[in-house]
């Protein structure tokens, strides 16, 4: 490490609020390999801070558990709110424990945007998986962005990794964007869905239908299940319409219950073959490289807008352009262009 | 004009591909003004279009439209897929135009990721209100990044606005951050909601409940009026646990049938008394202002981007910096930052 860094480091660590522990990153690294999950929360934390020297530590710790990355099966759930994802996660997440897994659950959860609260923070969920001393559930990051709350997430699952958790499940929370981000971050995408809901194949974006490499139909128990055996029959002939995925691998479609806990193995299953599918046919570095790939493009993105607003001149600039604003003298498209003209000097 | 402005605007001109016709930003305004729809489409095709010298025109047009706009009323319409958006908008905008407004609707709904087409071009939408003299229907536009497909709804809108249109209407498809973002740059904020769907009240995420000055349950007809009923004393007591607005309003509840037309001027009613309500409290030129302020920190942001990426050494770099990610050289972190540093220099 050089000098400079040494010290910017340094002065990060005596930045920190008193009430956190100033360890060193490689302390922190250190823990998260030993599986301290003390420290693999606070070093998530630190990535999930804005503050300047929470970044810098943040930085190198993630460099440094980076080799140590990208042993795990990266799960990317998702579904329409109501399909019932929390329980499916914690039912399946229960059933991982139980064949001898370690199991991290992030989430994609773009902020509520006026009270600032997480949507997943609404009720008390996956109440057993949280107590479990083989899972680690992290609820998601905020940020301004779903640019930022990706990347926050990407470095969480790495750090995860580290910490020996063989299964990491990314689930996202609405159907938008962020299916895009954790398909482009993940090695299996699933999709949930429900039987006999209406319009069956309206209710799910095709892009959405396109990313899946399973479906499967949740609630199936009880009454509902001709509905099931129906809505199964309907969603592999919609499949069927859409285009081959560049591995080869045709999405499979079945369902289960969080109720009953069936078709759990089942679910395993498929990811199994799947990550056959895809090691077999040298595709696992494929897709792991590719997300690489735009893990970067999202960092250095993050780094040119930061370093933009971070010029001292910006802030004067940003104030003088608002009023003018404020008082019509211009237009907030001019503004935009005189404040990037004085910003790149 | 300066005189380099003026080249450059001429060397966008040649730029231009043959088939669209080379006029002046001038001519495009002008006609704009008039309400040529053509010349509306053309311009709205050339603030989408992702050529440099496209985008000139485009600016130059948008600066000489802006004094023009502003005289809408801006309705952002949402919900989950299947609620009948689509079915709501063909029928209140016919609505509309039958006293007399000119109506124009827009579309937020980013692209699918893996086959680029418009998911609003899934099936025939809106047959009637398309061929309506009093309407214009523009799906929405692709980009790269929410950001990018807001800033070009916004700049559309604008347009629309100085040719005349009493309404926008932007839809907003699947429920996810573009809420956010369509909610940013409309006046009112309206949330379509079905009766009796199960989970009624977890279907829609807290922040999109926190967004909305109306709430419509759609399909108020036949057999499910009883539904609705309930449905509507469900929702009012559910608003009651938001946090009340900045402008003091209360979100209002009520229910439609686009099947049958009933309630279009209810939904026209509440938007009158809640343009009337803003107007009254001098916060619309408030919201107005703050939207403004927004759409300045869109476009700077993508002018930092973009020029950061325009760099010819930029590409350089990238190819080579990608190709060691790919041979295990360097982790994509550490290349991100390197490109960062070759590019601020």
């Amino acid at each position: 490490m050089s000098d400079s860094k040494k010290n910017a480091e340094e002065k990060a660590l005596s930045g920190l609020k008193k009430k956190a522990t100033p360890l060193l990153p490689q302390q922190y690294v250190d823990g998260i390999l030993k599986g301290d999950r003390n420290l693999l929360s606070q070093a998530i934390t630190l990535i999930e801070s804005t503050n300047a020297a929470h970044r810098i530590i943040a930085e190198e710790i993630i460099n440094l558990a980076l080799p140590h990355s990208g042993k795990s099966i990266r799960i990317g759930i998702t579904g329409v709110p109501g399909v019932g994802k929390s329980s499916l996660i914690e039912t399946f997440g229960t059933y991982l424990t139980s064949i001898d897994k370690k199991v991290a659950v992030l989430a994609i959860d773009p902020t509520s945007p006026l009270s600032k609260g997480s949507i997943l923070g609404d009720k008390t969920r996956m109440e057993n998986l949280s107590v479990n001393p083989n899972a680690f559930i992290r609820p998601s990051a905020a940020a301004d962005s779903l640019g930022g709350v990706a990347r926050k997430t990407r470095e969480a699952m790495l750090l995860c990794e580290a910490a020996g958790f063989d299964i990491i499940i990314i689930e996202t929370v609405g159907v938008g964007q962020s299916e895009t981000a954790v398909h482009r971050m993940t090695d299996f995408f699933m999709l949930l869905m429900l039987a006999g809901a209406g319009d069956q194949l309206q209710g799910i974006k095709r892009g959405i239908m396109e990313l899946c490499d399973a479906l499967f139909i949740t609630k199936a128990d009880g009454d509902n299940l001709k509905n099931v055996t129906r809505a199964k029959a309907d969603y592999i002939s919609a499949l069927h319409f859409y285009p081959p995925k560049p591995s080869g691998w045709i999405p499979k479609v079945d369902a289960c219950s969080s109720l009953d806990g069936s078709g759990m193995d089942k679910i395993w299953d498929v990811v199994n073959q799947h990550h056959e599918w895809l090691t077999n046919r040298g595709m696992l570095e494929q897709i792991r490289l590719e997300q690489d790939l735009e893990w970067m493009q999202e960092t250095l993105r993050d780094k040119v807008l930061d370093s933009f607003y971070a010029d001292a001149q910006y802030r004067e600039n940003l104030i003088r352009l608002e009023k003018q604003i404020r008082e019509k003298q211009i237009t907030p498209f001019k503004a935009a262009e005189e404040l990037f003209e004085l910003g790149r000097n």
